[in-house]
């Protein structure tokens, strides 16, 4: 094992550039959702590269629909494919998912942005761009750990299943659809950018709506009204104390250094139409935050008898009761026993890697991983070099040393895990 | 002046279908900001039956815009005329102005009216349209008054300025232009809707606007941001904390009835784009109440200093201080004494016609008679047959009854005010 990291090492150092340029023009290639095709076609291109099986769809809308599991803002993905390139193991090993997203989010007001949001600029080390963190950066360091095995002469026994997919960042279509084609392992990895921590549990979540409503009257003789805003306020409040009580029962040790576990984060308060008039309807919609062994359901039926309590206290909530909508995306939670063979196998190739513990923590937000876990039954773990605070912000970036190290510590494990014969 | 007032009141039961007529037209003439000529020409007509000296001119935005009291959304009024009639007097008595608006607001969602918003329905003696009660009943009864009087040939002696001016719904704009041309007079009347009571004190108002900051985060860490929802309940509170205290004081018994003399309301509460993040920036718009014998600076300062004190509070308001606008109109408040003569004859002459004592309240809203009050230096009454409770909300409605008992009390209230040469 210790001949063949320093191997993948050196291989590593000499293909830093090619790594880089590699990073550089799948940033460049702006694949906000419905635009993702040229950035899967240099993925394709590097798959191509390689002797790996390589597999494109586009996902069904019609079947993904039937699906209890599907979310997106479209019910069509044409021009929009999932990339899988597949790494046949020689047989008798334990197979792994590398997964990533292939899709990014939209760049924003482009004013805040030091450079073009796609430049793929470089500077002291770092490389900027959005999707460079979230995550072009760590479906990059998966290429070369496969890129270097396979050219290095490893021969891995376990099946090894790349996969570039559409849609994380809308709802997880793209995972679903790879799960629903029959894609499985023995474990999956995720390079979301997590700063080089191993997440071993993952928040989900949920988009909730809340309709709040008033009594109209004029501003000079509001008393004649009911305000919406005031009665949001007390909503909001009520939701606040229900954040306290879920987290309160967090004991996991691994959210120790997490002020709020499972956060319920109002996001959109509106309400109200005209300054002289007591406003009569309030829309708040916000993200509710789901422990990593909790239901969604469970967290959903909380949250519902948080509000119905309402109407037991206030006349005014009996006669209109606030109004509880989910939409949008709902990302599963996820969980991996801290003694699995999977998540031993990862740690201890970090610490051979790095020479330090790696910060075990559980993930704040919620990935694909969810799906997999619950979808597939594969044991996941999220992991990346790609640096959690900036991901969705402007000035993206990348520190390159993390995306090579990262690289190193996947290509170990693939040899760990997937199994090797023995070599001369 | 009791064989005048049966002469009055005769020949309002006379002219009833003539004034309903009336009534009825100018309701059905949809006179909203801009489209107020139609319905103008039908008051210059009335005008033309009678013995009166009309002058109508468009306001003139340039000289409005110079003057420190001029608010409008728009800046020039062409195809918007004023229209004021003088009925000269024979000298020697107090001339008096009767002040009324064309305008109207607009109608709003079509299928909350039962009819439609502008047909001057006729059921069970009420008539329904937009503007029947705020205030073209109002303006029909100064109209009765006046041609009740020239009919009967009965010779005031001071001069009468009837006025139906624009823009009294859009901050006061037709109002000023009348006085900045020069129409003065020893008391003013105003027939908004007040139920038939008296106010000799009106509210003032004006729109605010804060804008309270917050800093971005991700949802699911929402502890790395903080929230401008929390925040902005935070300075919502505070308002609610200023309003108490500003009515605590308010110890005229004219407000014993009312629960909020000089509210503060909150009337549109916007902020956050996204659930999954946490709000940057929350927008709140609203209306602040303005004491009769209040100036708007105080109260703007007071509104000022309650912000301010959130900034030696609160360290995020230390650093992000709320910003304070004031924007719209603003309606001047208004008072006069409540041993003043003008409101001696109207009470008086109210007794006589309804044979009890009348319900002298302040006024919740702001009218054009805080700029006659304090612009024009003349004492003013809010006085009208409308119905409070229904204007601006759709089916408006007004008791025909009480148009034509209004009718009469201004005719004699002219003829005690004005003065009347002894008669045969």
């Amino acid at each position: 094992m210790k001949e063949m990291r320093e191997q993948i090492q050196k291989w590593l150092e000499e293909h830093r550039e090619e790594g880089t340029v590699l990073l550089q023009r799948l940033v460049q290639s702006p694949s906000i959702a419905k635009n993702e095709a040229k950035a899967q076609a240099i993925i394709i291109e590097a798959l191509s590269k390689m002797n790996v099986q390589v597999d494109v769809w586009e996902p069904d809308g019609k079947t993904l629909q039937e699906n209890p599991y599907f979310y997106s803002p479209r019910d069509q993905f044409t021009g929009s494919p999932n990339v899988v390139g597949v790494l046949r193991g020689i047989g008798g090993g334990r197979s792994i998912i590398l997964n990533g997203h292939i899709d990014v989010v939209p760049e924003g007001d482009h004013d805040q942005w030091s450079d073009d949001p796609y430049s793929g600029a470089i500077r002291d080390g770092k490389m900027y761009g959005r999707g460079v963190t979230d995550m072009k950066g760590g479906l990059v360091s998966y290429l070369l750990a496969i890129k270097a095995i396979q050219q290095l002469g490893i021969k891995l026994k376990g099946d090894v299943i790349f996969q570039s997919v559409i849609e994380e960042e809308s709802g997880g279509a793209g995972t679903l659809s790879a799960l629903l084609k029959g894609y499985r392992a023995d474990a999956a990895l995720i390079t979301e950018p997590t700063n080089m921590r191993i997440f071993p549990k993952q928040q989900g979540s949920m988009w909730f709506r809340i309709f709040v409503k008033g009594r109209s009257a004029h501003g000079g003789t509001r008393y004649e009204g009911v305000s919406a805003v005031e009665k949001a306020m007390t909503v909001i409040n009520d939701i606040r104390n229900l954040e306290t009580k879920r987290n309160q029962r967090i004991d996991d040790p691994l959210y120790k250094n997490t002020p709020i576990p499972i956060p319920i984060n109002i996001g959109v308060v509106s309400g109200g139409t005209w300054p002289s008039s007591v406003p009569d309807l309030v829309k708040i919609e916000g993200r509710m935050g789901v422990a990593p062994n909790e239901k969604i359901a469970d967290a959903q039926n909380e949250m519902r008898q948080c509000l119905q309590q309402l109407t037991e206290v206030d006349s005014w909530f009996k006669e209109h009761p606030p109004i509880l909508e989910w939409f949008g995306g709902q990302w599963l939670p996820g969980s991996i026993d801290l003694e699995h063979e999977w998540m031993n196998t990862l740690v201890y190739q970090y610490r051979e890697a790095i020479g330090e513990e790696p910060v075990i923590e559980a993930s704040p937000w919620g990935t694909d991983g969810g799906l997999i876990t619950e979808v597939g039954k594969i044991p996941t773990i999220v992991f990346g070099p790609g640096v959690t605070e900036v991901a969705h912000y402007p000035d993206e970036y990348i520190k390159l040393d993390k995306m090579f190290q990262a690289a190193e510590i996947i290509a170990c494990t693939l040899i760990q895990w997937c199994g090797v014969n023995d070599r001369k």
